[in-house]
């Protein structure tokens, strides 16, 4: 039989009473014929109650004792979810990530998915089992502890699921009806898509967009596994949602398919840098083992020999980049005069895999933010996406104006 | 290096404070030279969480994923009790039942363990790990899923891997301060001991001493474990609380080690049962296929060839009977003229092992109780105990006059 793949995000499966309703919607998939492997995240609430149990027990915690006690929630739902199959007379079983085995590496609480064995499943479905309920987020290193996958990753379970099962979709059920062209929080222009393109969907989550996690979309896209997100809280239909699928399947769009943003940005610039061959790798290597995410990079010369390198990277991380650049001056490894950190910026987005073959987007973007007067601090651009830094008080003007230019609230 | 067994019950790690408590001493046992090995149950009230949530989902549960779920709790304390040793700078680390592996019978919610390998632990503390944290109540089916040992079953954990690993002692952390010749709360004499035999504690648990699960103290008593019952809300010296340990280390004790009672019994008499071969076998065989737990029995001849036939069993398994019962009187298996139930008794019980060996026990307990009015329903004794149902509303004068009549508040 077909394998469809459907998974449940905390708020899906926040109280018994929603766990019965998504247990409703794998019996109509059952019924259509499905065999289905669900995967559950934890009740909502329940990790941010394990995690801050850790944290307040041991700030620097062992990550693999923090793998096993934060991932015994998605075990308690992936049990409810398949008692209540069992229940509605859908033969169901759970399974925990070390009984699939869900194999992974053995970076703890960031680990990836090495394998994923079939035969177990497979076993049970051609025995007449209709629902495996896998507990999401989790897995098994070579060492037999417990690992986990990083927030957000039932996602990544999800999709590595459907690719080993050669699944006909991957449902995830969610808190929101789809993807959108903006936030609605934002823009009340914005528009749900029916499709969007692998590519397009892993710059939006990259860039802030928390409907998936960036991973499961890396996953999908290399497996080319069919992604659907959709709200459990609607009646569905079968085009419910936004189908997340390779560009092939998406007949027309528009150049640009969303805008997206990052409130959460800062701008670092290192002034007056002795430009030399191999200066910018003494600056990121350091930056880079301290674990601070850099994300735009841009390079001016200011004056002969000397040049100022300019970055951005997440708010929360300032400190810690200063601190790594602090430390390789010292070291002799990089010579600047200042170091100057604004963290009054966001980053401000738009993608489209449209932008390939037409021309006239950047300089679209730019004419609409000086019209608007927002003055842009820094651009990065890449084959399907263009970023501005600019001053956060003009984020929601930009998101709302770049949105009306591209004529997003319009299907193409 | 020696090993000692520590376990901790619900109330002792209620909080991440008691969890500190508990590491602590943890700590103060591997400063003195032990590789220790602590179990944990879940955090109190976490199982009762557990177990409401699978009752509402399906009250007809499937075991298999009743086990699934109720385990959480004890892997969470275990990674915390790990974390909070290592923040003390004691190398640890946790283990959940299937890491060891706890080898258990099928039997899910009730299962049975069968092996322990040491193996693996030992080689840590042969590398220099000194307390290995294993969740407690939880182990391994052959098919390789999830099993739970029944309500308690951390005790019987702990006794196990005691006998396992030959550890000096079991340490039994809980809410009380040791065994007590009686219930506190009914005879205010009621006096600690510092040593009970196994076959006492036996006789006490299974008459509802809530103290230890009566597969833990069968187990210590099968592989000689010594088991400590002490509190882990007081200051400890190294003879503190109860220890149950072998007759052969009891020097001196009273006839009567202590007075136990059980509020839930019920009476059921079966008037007028056709007396022949085999009848007891088909009365009895029912109620246990039904999972009624008969405790007293006693036969009466009533009339030429009929006998009325009277049994305890716990007031909530009344219904259960009475359907057994009269299901086999429908298929022919048993002829009776009526079925009887007294709920309103109370069992009341003396036990020591010094009945073996001085006669005179039963007298004075049938006097005592005649000499404060009270009539006994049903008698029945074995080598090391007398118990008697008598009306509820005496039961309380019952515990306190016997513990006054056997002068179980003096050391003997």
């Amino acid at each position: 039989m077909p394998v469809l793949v459907m998974k449940f995000g905390g708020t899906s499966v926040a109280t018994l009473d929603r766990i019965r309703r998504a247990a409703k919607r794998v019996g109509v998939e059952v019924s259509k014929g499905y065999d289905v492997i669900v995967i559950v995240s934890a009740m909502s609430g329940e990790t941010n109650k394990l995690v801050g149990y850790v944290n307040e027990t041991s700030p620097m915690y062992d990550a693999r004792e923090y793998d096993a006690v934060v991932s015994a929630g998605e075990n308690v739902t992936a049990g409810l979810m398949a008692l209540t199959l069992q229940e509605m007379d859908v033969p169901a079983r759970s399974w925990q990530g070390w009984q699939v085995p869900v194999r992974t590496t053995s970076v703890h609480s960031a680990a990836r998915i090495e394998e994923i064995p079939t035969d177990n499943i497979n076993a049970r479905f051609a025995q007449g089992m209709r629902v495996a309920v896998v507990a999401g987020f989790q897995g098994v290193s070579p060492e037999g502890r417990i690992t986990t996958l990083g927030r957000g990753g039932s996602d990544t379970t999800a999709v590595a699921f459907a690719a080993a099962f050669g699944a006909d979709r991957c449902d995830i059920y969610t808190d929101v009806d789809g993807v959108y062209t903006t936030d609605p929080r934002i823009a009340d222009k914005a528009r749900k898509l029916d499709r969007i393109a692998f590519e397009e969907m892993l710059e939006l989550a990259s860039l802030g967009a928390k409907v998936l996690q960036t991973r499961s979309v890396e996953l999908a896209m290399r497996y080319n596994v069919k992604l659907r997100v959709l709200s459990s809280f609607e009646e569905q239909s079968d085009d419910a949602g936004t189908l997340v699928c390779s560009e092939e399947e998406i007949m027309e769009s528009n150049v640009v398919s969303g805008i997206a943003y990052s409130r959460d940005e800062a701008k670092m610039t290192l002034i007056s840098v002795a430009d030399r061959p191999g200066i910018a790798a003494a600056i990121f290597g350091p930056l880079s083992e301290a674990g601070v995410n850099v994300d735009m990079i841009v390079q001016n010369i200011s004056e002969e020999g000397r040049t100022d390198m300019t970055f951005s990277c997440p708010t929360d991380q300032v400190l810690r980049a200063e601190k790594a650049l602090a430390a390789a001056k010292t070291r002799g490894e990089v010579n600047y005069h200042d170091l100057v950190a604004d963290t009054n910026v966001a980053k401000v987005s738009a993608v489209g895999i449209g932008m390939r073959s037409q021309s006239g987007v950047a300089a679209t973007m730019f004419r609409t933010l000086s019209n608007e007067g927002i003055n842009i601090k820094v651009i990065a651009t890449s084959e399907i996406k263009i970023s501005v830094l600019i001053d956060r008080k003009y984020m929601e003007l930009a998101v709302q104006a770049l949105h009306d230019a591209f004529e997003l609230d319009k299907v193409a």
